[in-house]
């Protein structure tokens, strides 16, 4: 598989995005005339460059405006062509994108526009360039890929032949199907994007919300399909125009974009099944089960007493030393917590690390790895197990643990088996502005977790946007929250995560726990006048949620009783009942509790 | 005038907004549901707090669902209404905003609908309470406010009324004309809210881009001016759903809010004429003709001769020093800059303030104050013009002021008839991304200034947008640069801005000043060999461009002609020449010029 990345994904100049491009193991790159334009090397310079990272300059894009215009308009185009022509011999490019016409096409006539891309590709020919057509989706006449095939199929030149963009296609709702009925020589680029389900204009979605493969909504699995039945056998082509993307460091874009395409390829493989065999061009990735239940979770500071007292109060019990380090465990149930003691840890405590229970962790290790995940070193001492962990996106550790492995390590705590069935339901970890699109890719691909759809919560300093990554089984849950934009701290200081708890009778382990000390976060009284209104709940049980600070949420499967912890550094804790099948967060209570957590 | 701001427009707690808008002047205010819920206030503690801060609590809101719906789910709608009630008659609220149907409708019959609002206006009459009735854009059935005052008309209650709310009404595109049909003691509520111009989902415009009357592209004089001819006397109230307002001061928003309707009220009553006569309720703010010219620009460091190197190899003549503060004045034809060493300035050397060139200051002053701008105060002395000054809300000074009040405290300069006909031509503002709005309602309301079309450049560290706020004549022209949001330091440093110097032979002019030692920024080569291709330009003038690093642009009306000078600390130079009636600013050069500059 043959990977590229046109430079307007990346941020910073025209040198600084071939450098990221090539340390992500991209074999390619389509030049973004504006890069180039701004840059202070020679076409030359930027040949020579290129050839010494090991990057063949795949296309140069755009040139706009080509076709379906008047013969005075056309003599125009054709001395607009030549001198970029010449330029590609200079940069060494022997393939020019060249876009449906947007803004000055006059003529709707598939012949008109035919025999201009005839006569533009026998001057490019004469170049030894090739041409690939694409319909833009708000091309001024042509605007759906199967015209520009037509068109294509009628201009008849050997250098013309069509480019497909998984966004102008599945953006306007196309059927990527008939990509399969055009001959595979004809399509000469494929650029892939991947975007979120919005409804905007066409050309704002797709200049400021394109993202790469596995981040949005389009199924892009089944369009790779499509392309590859067509024969298709080029280059695999990022082509995102990301607001985001534009501002973060070109190096870890770049990462984050070729993890899409390993990513996108094996799913794609997956998809086509045995048919996938005949093309060798899509690598597979180690198969990976989604995890099922978390394994633990680790909080480091220099100083996690404070954290300690509120898992003895909340009904844990102490689960050992650990022989070498200076880390405790805490159980109750299966949800299991382990404090590290760090002198050189940031004050507050917080999670540093998040373990997923995975019986076989080396397919799943050796999978990570394969998708650039960058690997967590740890010194183990003689007789600990060696545990696989990379570092998220965020900066959290992702272990691959099970356990039963670990555990023996952990001296002088009570019996695991203390009767109860509480388990970690979720853990929420706030994402820094840039990184939160990267994190779905990562959870998705890394541990085949599913995006579900994001919601948006208004708190008091603006509105949170979270984003739950599961399992089928819903065994692990994980909101990722991204905090209000433009907040300067947004995402690096005081801004709190935390882990939600299971249980079964949250009353009776409510009750206990106040008996033991826990202060739950005071709810306000007008809360629970509006539960009356809203849900027709009996005065007994409001009176009941009132008095212990519950906060409760019903959908058409269940109901969901829950309570938060006072907040200890940037983590604090919640108790969670699901009745039946309740499948939400109470995402209709997260205002309340931000407002009531700002104090 | 009445004045009222629904809470959902502020950041913070229900106490905090309250405070914020009792300090803005507002009148009154309508409480958003929500906020009441998550406030630890009780109803009466809400209500006490209203009362002595001087705020009346005008409107309680939204009451969803509650007509179009089959008889069982009517029954609950009661249910719900009846509880809401009784909170109401806690807070000593006597109007509630009943939406048009979105989730439970299923019954699409005006009867219907206005049958239900009779029996609920019934149970309200009953609590002394009154419904206004409002058809949200997106309502199922009810989604144009014609057919919102059609059920009300058939409602035939007096407790139940509309209520207007101009974004429902001008999203949608319909004709706020028909508002004046609706007899005024029917109009019971009008809400009031700006957009800019966006395609997108209404319901995500309406949820996340709100603005303020005067920083979208609604007429909203006009709107209110059908309103007024209505006969509607009540509170004029801003619902102004905004992602940024969310996350900034309450009490800064406020004020923002408070001048947003100053500022309406004046325009409407402008555009009525002597009709405006007839409501006293419309004040007029004294008038206020745009500046046609900059009267001159200050820079502050603890040093500025770097910039002063700059001005010198420029061709700007010194024009003598302040007779008692450390200030030097600097000409150039009509383009004047004023240095003023500071030693507790910050480091870099950046825009102080920018003087407009007003003849008489004294209603213009008067204005600003009026409008909530800031006055400054700067310490003048015997025999001193005392200018009148108002901080902007970047911070930067805006002085009202005319250079021949001032000039002659400067004393030992060269006279200022240089015969050049130098000015400047515009002044490129850098914005923090929370007051970017603010901004274009500051310089539209107390200068008179108009904004033109945002426009989006690429930059290596991500998009900046554009805004131009001008005067008609283009005498004045004021570029706001809003920089990527998501940057931690957006707007706070580093980013430079710039200050535009006009001349009529800029050829000459970078030659000479070229002998001086000046050293524009270099323009890459790349740019030149696009230049030829893209606009067909002769090889002696691109040879005579590339020599002298300048960059062209032409529009339909005329060529331009420019290039910058290095930076000096967070400001740098730009000289422009304007060929025929070109009227933009290179837009089309500013991603290279980004590039350059970030190095």
């Amino acid at each position: 598989m043959r990977t590229s990345i046109a430079t307007v994904c990346l941020s910073g100049g025209l040198v600084q995005k071939m450098y990221a491009a090539a340390e992500a193991g991209f074999d390619a790159i389509e030049i973004f005339e504006p890069d180039l334009i701004a840059a202070p090397q020679s076409p030359e310079e930027i040949r020579a460059l290129a050839s010494r990272l090991g990057l063949t300059l795949d296309l140069y894009q755009p040139f706009r405006d080509a076709e379906g215009v008047d013969e005075s308009a056309f003599a125009d185009v054709l001395h607009r062509a030549e001198a970029k022509f010449r330029l590609m011999q200079r940069l060494g490019i022997d393939l020019m994108l060249v876009c449906s016409n947007v803004a000055t096409a006059t003529v709707d006539d598939d012949e008109v526009s035919a025999g201009q891309l005839r006569r533009l590709g026998e001057l490019a020919a004469t170049y030894g360039i090739r041409l690939a057509y694409e319909a833009l989706a708000w091309g001024r006449f042509v605007d759906d890929y199967r015209r520009s095939w037509r068109i294509v199929e009628l201009a008849d030149h050997p250098n013309v032949g069509v480019c497909l963009d998984s966004f102008h296609i599945l953006s306007r709702g196309h059927d990527p199907k008939q990509i399969e009925e055009i001959p595979a020589e004809k399509i000469f680029f494929l650029q892939l994007a991947d975007a979120p389900a919005l409804s905007m204009d066409v050309l704002s979605w797709s200049r400021h919300h394109r993202l790469f493969p596995g981040e949005g909504s389009f199924d892009l699995p089944a369009f790779l399909g499509h392309v590859v039945r067509a024969g298709y056998d080029g280059p695999l082509s990022l082509e995102v125009f990301n607001d985001t993307f534009r501002q973060t460091d070109p190096v870890r874009t770049a990462r984050q974009a070729q993890r899409s395409l390993r990513w996108l390829a094996d799913r794609t493989a997956d998809l086509l099944g045995e048919e996938a065999d005949q093309h060798a061009s899509l690598p597979r990735l180690p198969e990976m089960t989604a995890p099922e239940a978390f394994d633990f979770v680790e909080i480091k500071a220099p100083d996690t007493s404070g954290v300690e007292v509120l898992l003895e109060q909340l009904g844990f019990d102490f689960g050992g030393r650990h022989r070498s380090k200076q880390v405790r465990l805490w159980t109750w149930g299966a949800a299991r917590i382990v404090c590290n003691d760090v002198p050189s840890a940031s004050p507050a405590p917080r999670i540093a690390a998040v373990g997923f229970d995975v019986a076989d962790s080396d397919p799943a290790a050796e999978r990570a790895a394969r998708l650039m995940a960058p690997p967590v070193h740890r010194r183990t001492y003689a007789g600990e197990q060696a545990l696989r962990a990379f570092t998220s996106p965020d900066g959290t550790e992702v272990f691959l643990s099970h356990a039963e492995d670990w555990m023996g390590e952990f001296d002088g705590g009570v019996s695991g088996a203390d009767g109860h069935d509480a388990r970690i339901d979720h853990v929420n970890l706030v994402q820094p502005w840039h990184s939160f699109d990267e994190a779905v890719l990562f959870y998705t691909s890394v541990l085949s977790l599913t995006p579900q759809p994001t919601q948006e919560v208004a708190g008091p300093s603006g509105l949170v946007r979270s984003q739950v990554m599961s399992s089928p089984a819903g065994g692990v849950r994980l909101p990722l929250n991204l905090l209000p934009t433009g907040q300067p701290d947004a995402g690096q200081q005081g801004q709190a995560q935390h882990i939600a708890l299971a249980c079964q009778d949250i009353i009776g382990v409510v009750a206990a726990a106040r008996e033991r000390g826990l202060r739950p976060l005071k709810v306000p009284g007008n809360y629970y006048d509006d539960l009356v209104a809203r849900f027709g709940l009996s005065d007994g049980l409001v009176a009941t949620l009132r008095d212990l600070d519950l906060l409760y949420d019903r959908d058409p499967d269940g109901e969901y009783l829950h309570c938060y912890t006072e907040t200890v550094g940037e983590v604090f804790f919640e108790l969670v009942e699901r009745r039946d099948r309740y499948d939400g967060y109470g995402a209709g209570n997260a205002p309340v509790r931000l407002v009531t957590q700002a104090g």
